[in-house]
């Protein structure tokens, strides 16, 4: 289902001929209303891609109708002239669908530096406005387009206790994917919403799903997030209902991010508590996360407490007050470090099944934070350093 | 020559018995005065070995006559017996040399968590103590027995204009290097020189030279530059002819622990230039340098600069103010990258040296800031998830 889950979407997913392979590589998602309410976050890279820089200041007044997505290339570092050529893409859309091109918004993923070839990419889009509808299968056509590296669609869904919708579909494989491991996220909704709450509710809900996988600390030029709601259900949702929902449509999307990393043989669940603010366990747990040396003992399946200590002290102190005597680190429910020290036996730990659970204790508090990651393989290298040659 | 090229030092490297294959790693520095000189600077890791803690304290008083290393084993994360342990080690070495153990520095490599075994230990002082002699064969077996990963002993060594001596050796293998990396150095000079100065020239000359290596990001919990100066030279340098001395050194070590990563394929010069000041030059470099994406293009011979922009445009503008659109970069001479976007065919980039000279102009100022790396490799994820299983 997906994106067409909630009521008032449709979707499409096409091969416009941006990919070599002929596979698919672009969607249109539209909102059919009543409302036309819209939010979105994007990548914290000052280097921003041309679709990102539009997108951006197109939903600035909470309102949008449509996202057109290509993979095939990222249009980001192309001046002046890559953004006209999202600009256009946006008139072209608005154009199709009789909407003003300040309601389209775009998302493009692909390699950096390279101008999209717009004849294709026009086409591709009269192709896939010929091709919306408001199915299942055309949703998952779309989660299909959007893929780069990605072995499966991304897709999920939820229904508020009220009885309104939401579904999303992503891209991006983890820590494997070439070119920063662009995320590109559309999650529609049917609630009634206001702009504002809509803003506030998928701020809320990222923050602590797409926001907490860090697969390899690269940021990308193009990463988004869009909500569309469309108001379809004409169900009135309270704010707490309708961030829950996108919380668990979000979360579930990013755990799929980090298992489709195909280059990575765990997931790698980083816990950190007993901190004194949320803020510190996560830097402690961001700090694990991002460790090669960790990441690469773990691909080992070797325990290794030493090195998630050292990681763990390299977070400044200003940052992350706690006593580096008191730090205890559990691996997969073992407690191989316990007051700064070995403590239970490391060979009894099972690093077998793919998800590695990594609970580090600061001992300094009461709060707690997470991070999602993966550990760091020859197939890392090997994707990561064949891809564009 | 290394450590014992000034005059007043006497040198050893034995094998204690630490190591399993039975290799040197016991090292033992002495310097016979007239003057008791020392400084040193340590890792910011908030996890330190024993060795550390303990160094850290006797150098306090801006005095030391002796340096004893081992290979073997990190004694670090091994709490207050740990500490007894190195504190043992100090009192032995001292009563071996009729010091107090106050003028004994320790250092220690090897795994995390772990106690050293102290018999074999302090027996090898012993031994150590016995062999030591002043001449060149004695400094190159020193910098043999602090050898853990490394394919080649690191010594350098450098003469001011008035004639005083600097010698110096090096433990670390890069990025290669499991458990942290730990880079050990001892230098040695025959100048004579005040506590205060031998301080700041050590904190000066590392500043630029090793504090701008970084391979994998990964601090450990054990590294330590130590100077010792003997005064037997009866030569008074200047504060900046022996700053300018202990850099030569220390950059050629530094230079050559880049070079001997033996997971690494490429050594990488990252040089940034037109910063608003050096600080922020400094943090693109080191985020250039830490980009996993980067550094697995650099292994696949490819010049990609769309991911040495994006690893850019992750620095915060509040720690480096640039526009991204002006952003140029060269990349072994070839500019591929003018005004934030494609400029010269990448393809026409050379990428088979070893080294690998990563230009990167921010277009904001007049500061600079270069880091020395590694490329990410097959072999780094090999010896660093096997190491210690």
């Amino acid at each position: 289902m997906s994106i067409t889950f909630p009521q008032g979407f449709r979707a499409a997913g096409i091969a416009a001929g941006l990919k070599s392979s002929g596979a698919a590589d672009l969607a249109l998602v539209v909102s059919d209303g009543p409302l036309d309410v819209a939010a979105a976050v994007f990548t914290a890279n000052r280097v921003q891609a041309a679709p990102v820089q539009w997108s951006r200041q197109a939903v600035a007044d909470g309102r949008a109708r449509a996202v057109i997505l290509n993979s095939g290339g990222a249009n980001a570092c192309t001046g002046p002239d890559g953004f006209a050529d999202t600009h256009r893409t946006a008139e072209h859309v608005g154009a199709l669908l009789e909407l003003s091109a300040q309601d389209v918004l775009v998302c493009s993923t692909g390699l950096i530096g390279e101008r999209l070839p717009m004849d294709a990419l026009l086409g591709g889009a009269l192709t896939a406005r010929d091709a919306l509808e408001g199915g299942a299968s055309a949703g998952a056509d779309a989660a299909r387009a959007i893929m780069t590296t990605d072995t499966v669609e991304k897709t999920a869904t939820a229904t508020t206790p009220s009885g309104a919708r939401v579904g999303g579909m992503a891209k991006g494989a983890g820590m494997l994917a070439p070119q920063l491991a662009t995320m590109l996220v559309v999650l529609t909704t049917d609630a009634v919403v206001d702009a504002a709450t809509a803003d506030e509710a998928l701020r809320s809900a990222t923050s602590t799903t797409f926001d907490r996988v860090d697969s390899d600390a690269c940021m990308s030029t193009n990463d988004t997030v869009i909500l569309l709601a469309s108001g379809a259900s004409g169900v009135e949702t309270t704010a707490e209902e309708l961030t829950d929902a996108l919380r668990q449509v979000s979360s579930e999307l990013a755990r799929s991010l980090v298992a489709d990393a195909e280059g990575a043989s765990h997931d790698v669940h980083v816990v950190v508590t007993g901190a004194g603010t949320e803020g510190a366990a996560l830097a402690v747990a961001r700090e694990i996360a991002r460790s090669n040396l960790v990441k690469a003992a773990i691909f080992g399946n070797d325990p290794n407490w030493g090195r998630i200590v050292a990681a763990a002290g390299c977070v400044p102190e200003s940052v992350a007050p706690f006593d580096p005597a008191r730090l205890g680190v559990r691996v997969n429910g073992v407690q191989v470090c316990r007051d700064g020290g070995a403590h239970e036996d490391r060979s009894t730990v099972d690093m077998t099944p793919r998800e590695t659970l990594i609970e580090v204790d600061l001992g300094a508090g009461t709060a707690k934070g997470d991070i999602w990651t993966n550990d760091l393989t020859h197939d890392y290298v090997e994707e990561n350093s064949a891809y564009s040659s």
